[in-house]
């Protein structure tokens, strides 16, 4: 076993359950430089944190994330708490010389995005590393489908077409949560869904989207809460249309009530060479369509479980799949490595920033009448 | 067999074959209350026009479309000839008193479509019926889409989802044609591809789009002409955000550059109650996920090959598809019908304009950086 | 027009307006030596067998299958009656210099299948040609696996999986049909859709059924008939494994009780270098792995519309669907420019009588226990 | 956290790294009566089990799996060895006391299989558990399909149709394993995938099958093998036919050569209401078609991840897809609980002798031409 690192987790619900699997598990498959201990969990209510870190297997608790933030034992602060704690655990935490592993989107406005960017910046000069959680990139078919762009399979893209469509909301008596609230969640299914497409989109097309147009609509506007009803103050659905720096035209959807659709987080890139589709639903697979293939082309399903295939050789024999918990896991191996290596791992606190102000021209543009908006500076 | 009916049709390729098809085989599967004749073939030139009466079994030719429309054992004039003819031929024959079934897009302009809408008006007050050629409301998946629709199987539509995709033009080697010239064809992927998706989505829903933000694009502007090159003067791909008046929100996208896909229009519709989706390339089946199916939900892909789906009675037992072509055999069963049972056929030429106007409203917004543009009167 | 051939046809139900179809349509989008007329239709019963002359487009009518073989007017006799008349008519037909296209199986017994066979390549001597309709054959996807596997893209061959699965008679209450008596059918699903997918195997893989061991089964043994009931006297379904002469092995199975299976007539090959397969339920689909295609290998959905397709480039331009009858336009294409070009077609009788030995040793191996069985000279 | 039961397992590769992760996990997603500790992995090399326990983070090691089966602080053996030492370990541990999971096939011959279960009942009399590893039980779709048959939505059974495709073989340069060796796997395709689909096949359909006819096939007589070759001596591929006690016809293939399928193990079931179809490559979904919904009809793709689906309320939120490995976690979760409960769990030894005694049967009529061949005593 590899020398360790302490973690400390703040937020023990959907994420924390999740990254706590990745932090147990990741030295199991992969061969990392650093062996992750979970050292201390954090959240606020010290009954059902104890229960949590039980649960989960973490060594001790904290029910103020500014004491986690503090202990010794912590090397590497990872932040599942909602949108609004971001920057200020994160900040603090680089400050304090703590690796940072934020879940996304990165904040809640660009501002603390833009913040948030220029302290990881500032910290990488100290051996300090960060990096935001866009799991999707660490599906193996979506780091596939990258490689096959860089290597020029698809040739030039013209054509990207991304929707992330859930139906959790579908039903009007669903109750209200954190994330319809936008103080606590920045947006809606915007922030939510959209930002793992725009970040899967950058990510895959190696490309940077430069300006968009927008709508976005809130179909139930209230919601059971407690014994009354709350104001819902986010987007249910968000749809634009985006340019890219090389040329290349996109469509986005964002929604949560498309029902039936469970987690249909869809890529397509058209390219002039070859095309690429994948939907997370069925996530061990990627379509690939290749011109050169003449009067035998067709779209090839492949089953992204080789060996060879990016992540897979950690994992079991062909066709033995994986799940979603395993790209957060390959995350966890790519932050450990990064660390390890003295390097900066990907997706940076820039790339959350540069998927945020997406976002917030998706915003701008849906609030006047959709007028094209360019993004500030997408760099 | 019943009365008969005389045939008049402009144009010889590729609708003309098909047409021809529909034309010599309605009768044989559908009990229409009008049998054709294929009585006139109208093209320009003497000896191709001649070679094609020959081939799909035309009895006469004209080469001047108004000899055509003019003549007295021509009941009805079928127009399967560029954008640019279709109003003026349009006119003249509903002048003549004789029924009209038009190719789409109706026209190249609105103002074109306005004309013929209300000549198509005046017209029916004398018994004279007209149709736009829309002939994916045909294809017996979609007509099943509708029906589930109006039934209330998917409750209100919160989502549209279409895109219509080919990859003809992906290889700039391919060589100019006169889809590829504003002054022919009106537009391009938008004219040629959105009018369809438009169409489709108004017809399923049975709601109309209220307004739209667009963006358009030319990938190729310059293509092989002969020994030279030429401009291409219209879009390659046209992509749009759309409203319907129910409120429910909409995604566009036409494109001649989806390297792949062939033929791939697709439509997606998800309500309070269940959801729709089709892929023409996979014409016989319509999935539809209803929510009432509880913890056994799922799409089902339905195999719309069932003798009480709509329009598949007349053909073969489960299980045997339908092509292409079928499509336009049910057009001109339907439209026979129509006329012989003295009613409008749908979509009419309204329904033309309807789209014509959502086309305009496209390439408006594109021009005006895709600001919101509200679809004038869009009834 | 080329000159014409008089095609007599007996038998006016579902096969009959199939067949109708493909002689009305041919020349419409084939180029063939010879043009069908449609001179005469045979039935049993003048009234129906006049009204389907006329809905369907033939010139004349006989009521006696004898009588129309010996009409000059015919010059091609097509059977489409059960198979209990097969060998009959076949056998006079040549005999009276006729060329024959005969519906499969092509007899109800080897014995009749082995003087339909020998008739024929008597009859060839004298120009005269015969075909046994298997439609399948006719599939672009089905031609186009054939030509892989001849081209040596899956290699030598190791596993055919073949399924012909329906379900029309999975309701007990469905009724009685001359398909369910031995004396007139001679087999049930067996002969009707075993048959098929025999031949369609033996076709691709290029190679013979050697020996089979089989069992069947007989699910309802009687089903109303009338007033009363009918005992069954065929098997509801066949399931057989079977060896080709290369070695390889393969399973089939052919039932009229698959719920939701309309008309699943599926054919997986697996070979040294590659493999194939497909379903009739989305016809124009053949999917095909590479072992060639490396890590980015997968099966290739090729959607088999391409105008370098076998039999598309008459038709349609890519994605743009063929349909159940377009297989036997392929055929009567086939059938036509073999006699106008002297040449003996296939699949000829002989390959008929090769599927009904397969068909005798499946039944005779459900009869003694399953013990594998030979099929006696499968040249 | 409940009680803790150390656990012993023998072997340490493929599924000695599976069911570590399952020991190691269950606890942190399942509410289970005990606590698993990884007290003692057993293997024969003692630095390759050293270096193994450390990486899966087992807390001792044995060379010798007698000395494991004696430890005090293990209660419970888990046997991940090749098939030839299931049954002594197994029988040694039940007399010592300790619950046992035993991988599957549950042992290499039916007098084994025989002498296993008679000891497993014998020691369940004592309070002891055993349960042989047929994980694919533990797919939620697997289980699901169980509940709906359970439940009567397919009806009574009348086809089963079962393949387990792999083709890690295919290739003839790919070396000698213990898996090509009859006196260490018993057999080849046969008892490593066909057991799976025969366990599968009876525990969906809650039926036994009684009697089966087979064919089996060696592609590849001989394999590298250090530096020279060995004989491969168990069958690459096996095909049979069965009968279920139902009456029901059931096709099985299992094999290592079918190119580009990676781990294809499908089931399909035909009811007289209704029918199912699964596809491990596809473990997310099962398809089912229902009668009842009439012209709405259609194969029904569930996704099998709501939280009222069997196992997936301890997992994530709807459409977040499981992977191979949860199965194992599953059948963790299912053997603690009875243990914890003093419920004997399925599958039992019972359960693996009656998939051994199948196996055997295929074999034997494979040796007699294929004769019809009765599972001796089914119960
Ligand atoms: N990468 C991905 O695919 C996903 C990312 N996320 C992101 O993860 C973050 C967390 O989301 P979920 O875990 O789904 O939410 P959740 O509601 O399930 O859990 C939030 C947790 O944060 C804790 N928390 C809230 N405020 C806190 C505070 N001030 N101090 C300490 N703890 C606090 C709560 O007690 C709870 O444990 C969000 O940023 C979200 O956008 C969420 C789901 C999926
Ligand atoms: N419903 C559908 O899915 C489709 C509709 N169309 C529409 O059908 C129409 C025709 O398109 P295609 O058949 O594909 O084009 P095409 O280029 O294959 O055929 C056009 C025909 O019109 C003839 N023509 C052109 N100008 C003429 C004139 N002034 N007078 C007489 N004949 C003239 C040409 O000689 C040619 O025979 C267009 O409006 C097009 O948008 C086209 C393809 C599919
Ligand atoms: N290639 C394919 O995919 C298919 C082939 N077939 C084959 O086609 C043949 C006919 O089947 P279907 O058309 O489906 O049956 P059907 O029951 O729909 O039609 C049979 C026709 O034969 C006529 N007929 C019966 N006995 C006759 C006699 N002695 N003289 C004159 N006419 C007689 C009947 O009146 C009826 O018109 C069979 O051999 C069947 O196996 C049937 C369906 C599909
Ligand atoms: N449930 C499932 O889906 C699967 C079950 N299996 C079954 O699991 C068992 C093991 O297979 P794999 O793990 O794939 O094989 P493997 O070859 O990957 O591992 C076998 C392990 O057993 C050890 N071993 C062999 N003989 C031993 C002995 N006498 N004493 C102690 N250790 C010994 C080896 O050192 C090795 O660690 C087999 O019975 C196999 O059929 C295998 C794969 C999948």
């Amino acid at each position: 076993m590899t020398e360790e690192i302490g973690v400390g987790m703040v937020g023990h619900a959907f994420m924390g359950a999740v990254h706590s699997h990745a932090w147990r598990s990741v030295h199991r498959f992969f061969d990392v430089p650093l062996t992750p201990r979970l050292a201390v969990l954090g959240g606020r209510d010290p009954v059902r944190t104890k229960d949590a870190a039980t649960k989960y297997g973490w060594a001790a608790v904290e029910t103020d994330w500014r004491a986690l933030v503090a202990r010794d034992d912590v090397g590497l602060v990872d932040i599942c708490t909602p949108g609004d704690t971001h920057a200020e655990i994160a900040l603090a935490a680089l400050a304090a010389g703590k690796h940072v592993l934020c879940e996304k989107p990165l904040a809640n406005t660009v501002a603390e995005a833009e913040a948030m960017a220029a302290a990881a910046e500032e910290a990488a000069g100290r051996g300090v590393r960060s990096m935001v959680a866009f799991n999707y990139r660490r599906v193996p078919a979506i780091a596939l489908a990258r490689k096959l762009v860089e290597e020029g399979r698809i040739g030039e893209v013209r054509h990207v077409r991304a929707v992330y469509l859930q139906d959790w909301l579908s039903d009007p008596s669903s109750p209200m949560t954190w994330r319809m609230r936008k103080e606590k969640a920045g947006s809606g299914a915007l922030g939510d869904l959209g930002a793992h497409i725009v970040d899967a989109a950058q990510f895959v097309t190696g490309d940077l989207i430069t300006g968009v147009s927008a709508t976005t609509e809130t179909f139930v506007r209230s919601r059971p809460d407690g014994d009354g009803f709350a104001d819902v103050t986010v987007d249910d659905a968000a749809v634009f249309l985006a340019r890219f720096s090389s040329g290349a035209l996109g469509t986005f959807e964002a929604t949560r009530y498309a029902l039936g659709r469970k987690n249909s987080m869809r890529l397509e890139v058209n390219g002039t060479r070859g095309s690429l589709a994948f939907d997370f639903e069925s996530m061990n697979e990627l379509s690939v369509f290749s011109a050169d293939d003449g009067s035998a082309a067709g779209f090839r399903r492949i089953l992204v479980t080789e060996a060879d295939h990016p992540y897979v050789g950690a994992w079991w024999p062909p066709g033995h799949l994986l799940g979603y918990e395993h790209t957060f896991t390959h995350e966890a191996a790519d932050f450990l490595t990064a660390i390890g290596g003295g390097v900066d791992p990907a997706p940076s606190f820039t790339d959350g920033l540069r998927v945020q102000r997406v976002l917030a021209a998706v915003e701008e543009s849906a609030g006047q009448q959709s007028t094209w908006t360019m993004i500030g500076d997408p760099r």
